[in-house]
Parts: structure tokens; C-alpha cells; sequence
């Protein structure tokens, strides 16, 4: 399998930089990526916006929400890119489309893959450790299942602070390791927290994190810090 | 009606005194009030820690999770207290011990309901404005409908940052406003963002804003802030 996994934040010249060009590694000679849009709401704008961004590192994009027939596109597609937004529309829109198993079989058949955020989240086994909010409610939480761990994405560790006046003020809602433990509480699978900016990369059972760190979290452990370069799978493990 | 819903946060001493002198007002001579713990996992330590943090004011707790029966506890109790954790969990387990509609009709009837933070997500008509993670899937979204909008507990505007070295870094995930806007592409119930620390009272059609401010959405209209004591329903009209 080969699949390009984003984090999301991809928001500074640095960043945009190193996905771009991990994208020109990653699809090489291909000209036309299947670009699936369902994560937001305006398809047609979201496409256009990937272009005009530099998002696209030069490749063609094609909107599957303008295919007649998207599992067709699927099946004929040489490559595709989920793009991030809500992960409940997102896997809505794939459930109701029928396209689950038709991704899975071509990204199994070598077909590249590639995420970012809410498509990130989709090659997980669920879409439960995904941050987003519930706005609609998907007929299951089931997921591609490309990789053996769910991602979360847009990870961080510790509070969070808002503005308040000159200064910042501590968030008091749940971190986001309170919230991967609650997982934990009712899931088995490991989580890999990864950072903004961060990029996994997967080349049969290779697994490379690129960009930024990560933490992975096994329950029952304590969570392990890995940084960019470092052995992300299987699961470095921590003591307990 | 009766309802007294909170936020959120209640983490200062002086967040802390507003919240349980709100409940000694509401609840009054009851003496014992049922409490539902099960957004967290482990409902006894839940139980115990709501007196030993001083979150009881005083009031005599009675756990949901002892009874043998919980439908009829509810039929019985004098007063309720959904408690917060993971929203998800929560609507899961109303849901499988059928206790939406027993709430409902007690309440309609007369029996104080508190919630804070889930329990207050799960006074809402649905559960899709939650911030929590989707760690369990529940057999719908629909929540209990005691007030006719949604509330999303923990409201903050503006970005949010997280520590690094000395500083404070951007976090590039979407931004609440962001979450909420998302909502209404999927749904018409307008939503109020409730800051930390700001209680709900509801009287009958009276509904007061304690505490904190809250942010109004109107789905086409610009969202309106709200300060304590301000007009929460029916909503302030934004322009648009």
C-alpha cells in the first residue's frame, strides 16, 4: 500500500512547502489525482481553492462530486486525495456513496492514497478519534481501515489557551490526551497523536513520520514521544 | 420547566461558589438529587468525587448506576444532575437503558433537571453540538429536547493556542465559530456558545444568562453576543 497521511495546519510557507513536495515524491509520473471533496460543504469551491492555494504541488485535480458515476471514478482513478473538513460529513458522504469498498480495493491493489485531516481520519479503521464536530450523523463510524492504528490529527499536548485581553487565558475542556484515554477506555486500537505539520508516510509495512513529531498511545502504556524520522509502527512501548 | 445548565469549567474557587450557590437556589428543599455519571467511565469514583470537590453544594447525591432499576429511579427522583464527560458515552447509555422519555416526562412535569457540559449537551434537541470525541457510537444523535436550541458548551471565539518553549503557538484546527457555522450548513437549530463558567436558568419560557457572556448563531444571521443577565431566547437578531 502506498498512502501519504497529513495532520492538517499545513498553514505556514515551511509546512506547505514540505507537503508539496512530499506530494511530487509520492505521486511522481502520475498527471490526474481524484480529488474527494465531501468534507465540506461546497465541492466546486473547496477544488478551486486547492489550485489557487498551491495545494494541488502542480497536479491535476479532478472533483469526484462532478462524476456521474463516483465509485466508477474510483475504479478508474489513478490516484486519489481525501481533503480534511468535518470527518462526520466526510465518511457520511462515503457510506451513502457506497465508495468504502471500492477505495479500499484499489488502495489494496496499489492504487496511492493520500489524506489530509478528515481524509486522514477516513484511512483509519473508524473515525472515532477524530476531533470534529458531529453535524450529521453517518449510518456508522466504520473507516477505510488502510492502516492498523487510528490517527489523530491536529494533535497537541497540554492545555490550550484562549486570548483574553493582552494576555492568554487556560481552556479548561478536556486536553487531548484526556480525550484519547477516553478512547482508550472503550477501544482497543493505538492512537498515533500527530502534530501539525506532520506527514505519515506508508510504503507497504513501512511506516515514516515526516515533519513532526507524534505520540502513540497503546492502552495500557504510557504514551511514547517519536519524533520525525523515528519508528512509528509497530508501537514503541512505553512502561506501565 | 426547571433547568439549570452549565458549561463548563468550573475550576476556580470562584467559578466554583456561582455554581453551587445557583444550585442551593434551584433545587431548593430537595434533599436528595439523582446523579447520572455515565458520561464518565468509572461511575463510582464519579460519584465520590462530586462531594469530595464540593460539585454536590451540600445536596445529598444519589447514584443512577446502583439502582436496579433506572428508569424507575428517574420515575421517583425529585430532582435530576446528568453530569459531564464524554457526550458520546452519555447519549449511548440514555439511549440503551431507554431513559430519554422518562426524563422528558418528569421534567415536563416539573422535575428540576441540572446538566453541565454533557448533561447540558444532553438537554438539547440532539447531541451535534458537542466538542467531544466520537469514541462510542450511539444508536442516534437525538437527545433529550428540554429547550428548543442547541448549546455548545465550552464556548470560546477566536483561536486557540497551545504552549511552546516560553511562548504560545497557533493552532491551526478549525476554530469554534468555525465548528458552529459547520453545524448550520447541516442543520436550521439555532445555537448558543456558552463560555466557561456561564450557567443557564430556565423558568418555564424565561431563560437567564449567569455568569459568563454567550455567543448567539443564528443560522443567515451574524452571530450576537450575549452578556450575563442579557436576553438569551428568544435570540437577538443579527444583520446579515
Amino acid at each position: 500500500m502506498q498512502l501519504l497521511l497529513g495532520s492538517g495546519g499545513f498553514r505556514t510557507p515551511d509546512r506547505l512547502a514540505l507537503l508539496t513536495g512530499q506530494m511530487k515524491a509520492f505521486f511522481g509520473e502520475i498527471d490526474e489525482v481524484l480529488f474527494v471533496p465531501y468534507a465540506l460543504k461546497d465541492h466546486d469551491r473547496y477544488l478551486e481553492a486547492m489550485t489557487a492555494r498551491g495545494l494541488h504541488a502542480g497536479f491535476s485535480l479532478k472533483g469526484i462530486h462532478r462524476e456521474a458515476n463516483p465509485a466508477r471514478a474510483v475504479g478508474e482513478a489513478r490516484a486519489i486525495y481525501v481533503g480534511g473538513g468535518n470527518t462526520f460529513r466526510l465518511i457520511n458522504a462515503l457510506h451513502e456513496l457506497d465508495l468504502l469498498d471500492v477505495i479500499r480495493y484499489r488502495v489494496a491493489a496499489g492504487m496511492p492514497y493520500m489524506g489530509v485531516s478528515a481524509g486522514t481520519n477516513a484511512a483509519c479503521p473508524t473515525m472515532a478519534t477524530t476531533n470534529d464536530m458531529p453535524i450529521v450523523y453517518p449510518p456508522a463510524f466504520r473507516a477505510l481501515g488502510l492502516v492498523p492504528f487510528q490517527v489523530n490529527a491536529h494533535y497537541y499536548s497540554g492545555a490550550t489557551f484562549v486570548r483574553a485581553g493582552d494576555g492568554y487565558q487556560e481552556h479548561f475542556g478536556e486536553t487531548r490526551d484526556d480525550r484519547i484515554r477516553e478512547f482508550h477506555e472503550m477501544n482497543e486500537t493505538p492512537v498515533i497523536g500527530l502534530r501539525e505539520g506532520g506527514i505519515i508516510r506508508v510504503e507497504e509495512d513501512e511506516y515514516s513520520l515526516i515533519g513532526a513529531g507524534a505520540r502513540v498511545f497503546v492502552k495500557g502504556s504510557d504514551p511514547v514521544d517519536v519524533g520525525p524520522g523515528g519508528r512509528l509502527w509497530p508501537p514503541p512501548q512505553g512502561v506501565r
